[in-house]
């Protein structure tokens, strides 16, 4: 396998698998523990755990949908693309524990609900700031793009495609400053916002020996 | 990595991620609180545990084998498709969750069996829901088929191929108000009949590019 | 992907991650809890389970490397194999939780011991019963191995790559019921046996298209 | 999928199993047990697990790295390159474990950090024996190199390739009898001057027909 096939599976598997692990967030109650019935429980006290759960499955969803755009542009990895690429999985990795402690405190009536999603969105900022960075220096090395990637276009896409998901993400934290729960909406909102606005990078022509090999369909 | 190869890949490992996570379902008998024998324990407490875990793992097997029946068909991916294999991606990682609920709850002589069994089904009636989205979508965009494959055969098969998914798993949330085992074993019952059951889209057939990649044994 | 290659890598997701589940076997000491020095727990009370973690660790791995073996001869995959497959998955994704339980029981002085042992050997000889069935079913079906391979050396070679393992693991569960120690031994030397013992079945011969997209070194 | 290729996939999905199951050790802190405010325990309480969750992040990412530099050279893999590489397997796999111990007495004041710290110590050190026996295994047989790698240069690196990273762990283990804090940042040390230092052994020249199926940029 070539270095930069190897890197996206191997960044795949990492990231199906905390996708996955967000699962281990959704507990169970135990039965001899139970006080009331089972649905209310469920009900009352499981919701502040499903939305973190449905929120941060989105997120990590999109950070997928977009680290393969990134990929889209690259041919060869260097080290220190591999580096930004491993400083990026390991904010990633670091979310089903994010969304554990938010769906723990979502409720507090105290600052320890702020608290826990202040660390949320820090975590987020980080991979933004990961996400940036790594598309930045693969944008700033046109020795690195694939065939066919115009490399002024990369360049000036720059801002678009990484800058807005660090603002964004800087203003979750402040939001986290004032409610945990309008915190968690906004993640959400993000990450849907993320989901059908089209981020693709705008200098992206696929080379014709790939379109050659992946075959479309004749009109 | 094509989008539609790496889609496949991402799913795959969710699947396969999700389908293992039913492991951390059984759980080992804490040896300094075992009451009676461990025979006793694992026969007499283990076999709700033993019969959810048989189930969910033919189940999320099954949706596995359907998924690759759909990815099949398709050529190209969009926005749409990422998010609704996203939807149910998110439906099928939980199933290790309700799992659990169900086996915790299943002995329950009151309604919490019945809640337990009612979360269980809904869970598996949003992925089929999820699921007939995602083929009908596929199957209603001709312009994302693969090459050879018959978009009106693909279009007649909706009903077939997704729509009684729909109705079986309805039918377990209406016997789920009754009895949970009984629930149980439908979902049981509905996994094993897909396995034998030929459930492959009727307008594929394979491009010829493609037969020749893979080579036949000759007669 | 084709269905031999999806189907291969869904099972060596399935495997990879059912291997890397066994570390959650290893239970660090609770700090507050702990009596004597960490050095004295560790050795004195860890051991059953890094032997249990080494054993089913080298298990897992020689069935990956056997199920590799099996298809290597195949070409194509149908409905009976998938289920057969997802049967033999189904025994692999329970070892974490025998392994767990086998190190919990080790050192127990009563029967609870030989029944944890015996349930870790029931698993492995359903392990084997599905890999044989597995291995019949497609060495009988001539018309799904792949191009180059013998189907007569195949058919011949049913025995000895897995019935073998079959007795061979039947054995364990009769050792079980004198002692669980002597039993992990067992399977501690059935899968060194493996590791270094040529298993691949004899009928096959690598088809020379294959063999011209590997290229060896020349010498 | 030929014998290497299956291998470097299992391997990849071994690593990056391994690498998110850190995130496993994050323990959110319980609600009701919380003393004080919950930005005070995460800040007080937390910092060590972080920083063994950092320091084993970055190890795993660069195992991977030179997991891949090593498999870049190999063309076959044989049945002991399979044992040695699931030796090394098997202690990556164990870093999670390893890494909770390390997080769990690092602020220990008795001897027991130097404890938890020498047993993180030595399996990066098991770790480092596998990888050196398996680079010098694969470096002494030319008949499994890759075309166009040249087994001289290859065996002439071993030393540099091998031998510096087992001095280097087992120099931890003796940092680990003295302070378990400062071994933990000799590990952090080590972590990124890999990153950092190119160890891609000599004699890799990319064969002419690879070079051909992954295109360059033109300049």
């Amino acid at each position: 396998m070539s270095q930069t096939t190897r890197t996206e599976a191997f960044s795949d598997g990492v990231l199906a698998i905390a996708i996955t692990l967000l699962v281990l967030d959704l507990h169970v109650p135990v039965r001899a523990a139970l006080e009331g019935s089972l649905a209310h429980t469920l009900a009352h006290d499981g919701w502040p755990t499903y939305a973190a759960y449905v929120t941060s499955f989105l997120v990590i969803g999109i950070i997928w949908v977009n680290h393969h755009g990134v990929f889209e542009l690259v041919d060869k990895v260097d080290r220190v693309t591999l580096f930004l690429n491993l400083m990026l999985l390991m904010t990633v990795v670091a979310i089903p524990f994010t969304t554990a402690l938010m769906a723990e405190y979502l409720t507090d009536e105290g600052h320890d609900a702020r608290t826990a999603a202040l660390v949320y969105s820090a975590v987020m900022f980080a991979m933004s700031v990961a996400f940036a960075s790594l598309y930045s220096y693969v944008a700033r090395h046109p020795a690195q793009l694939a065939e066919g990637v115009d490399p002024v276009a990369v360049r000036r896409s720059i801002v678009r495609f990484s800058v807005v998901g660090l603002l964004l993400y800087l203003a979750t934290m402040v939001v986290a400053l004032f409610s945990a729960q309008a915190c968690l909406i906004a993640h959400f909102a993000i990450a849907v916002y993320y989901c059908f606005q089209q981020i693709r990078p705008a200098g992206l022509r696929r080379p014709d020996s790939r379109r050659a090999r992946w075959p479309r369909r004749a009109a």
